[in-house]
């Protein structure tokens, strides 16, 4: 489902790289959790303290971090975007698909996370979210582990 | 109101390190000026010129960065998300609180602030928040100073 | 229409700083591309790789990146936010522009780009757009290119 890739052989371990998280989406609202994939790559990067940005390049999608414990959460999340921004409502964009661009600014695509003895620091329910907002589609996101100076 | 607590004795002067501001909330909606506390941290931090990561660890609270100057500000901010994502709406999420998670993701919660001399870089009327939307509760936040390489 | 100011004699090529970029709006709501002016600002940095924190010190304004080729997105969203949040909807504070408060929370003013070979790293589609929600005024942002260690 997720494939990570990275010029990890032109960075020396420690340092800060950006390393590409492939992601595939299955439906026209979707948000999945990467928690354990951004994981991976701050294990990859060998760094141990500093912290890492996530950011999005897609302008249907976003990042939001909330939590994973209880999947109805995410059901209830993008039940209420739905409900607020309905994906006909006379919009002018031809592409029709405004209600994902404004679903993307309003949850935002770029999150910094804390890293600490190599572990992303979040609280006991957290997760960090992908949010497809007009799939399916191929979609990928940047992670870049930043080591303390 | 407020407890600092990061260990400090680790870390020299100027280098990065995560700090725990603990606060205590006091309703189900709130939204608590942190900006002072954040400076202290700041100061003891020993930085002087770099930025600061300010993160909530929680999945029904949120950072924002608004108006301090008149608290009807935010009295309107918490009355408009009260309107547009009420308590009850028939969510699935079994433990009743899916609108603070809602508002949670709106509002984010994860802030960068530039530190120029030793100060936070705001503007005149901005202040950093600490938005309780599941209260009330003993939160905490995670603040990192990062100083210029 | 756009002027940066910065204490580039300061710094050396390649440190991190701030720079100011300022920005006249024409009306109550708007959002302007600075993309090219915050990349023009990376350039004038001499920084190669990192990333850079852009953020906005207004209250009643944002920052967000979204589609910048069909300008009507740009319009979808801002007729969105303004069904969502009318300007006159019974608001506590005096001076009468709390909707702009409360869009300002919602969209965000604190975001971060990673910069590789020179260039802001931005998906095809995106743009980073300065959201003026209380217009026309003189409006300013900070720029803060951060150099990999």
């Amino acid at each position: 489902m997720y494939q990570i890739t990275g010029d990890r052989a032109a960075a020396q371990t420690g340092e800060s790289m950006k390393q590409t998280l492939n992601i595939s989406t299955g439906s026209r609202s979707e948000m999945k959790n990467i928690t354990r994939e951004v994981q991976r790559i701050i294990d990859s990067s060998g760094i141990t303290d500093g912290f890492c940005m996530v950011f999005n390049p897609h302008t249907t999608a976003a990042l939001t971090i909330n939590e994973q414990a209880d999947p109805d959460v995410v059901l209830d999340m993008l039940g209420h975007l739905d409900r607020q921004i309905p994906w006909h409502a006379g919009y002018a964009h031809a592409e029709g698909n405004s209600a994902a661009h404004i679903k993307a600014s309003l949850f935002g695509g770029s999150l910094n996370v804390m890293v600490e003895n190599g572990r992303l620091v979040l609280g006991t329910w957290q997760g960090i979210f992908f949010c497809e907002f007009d799939g399916p589609r191929q979609r990928k996101i940047y992670v870049k582990a930043v080591p303390d100076a």
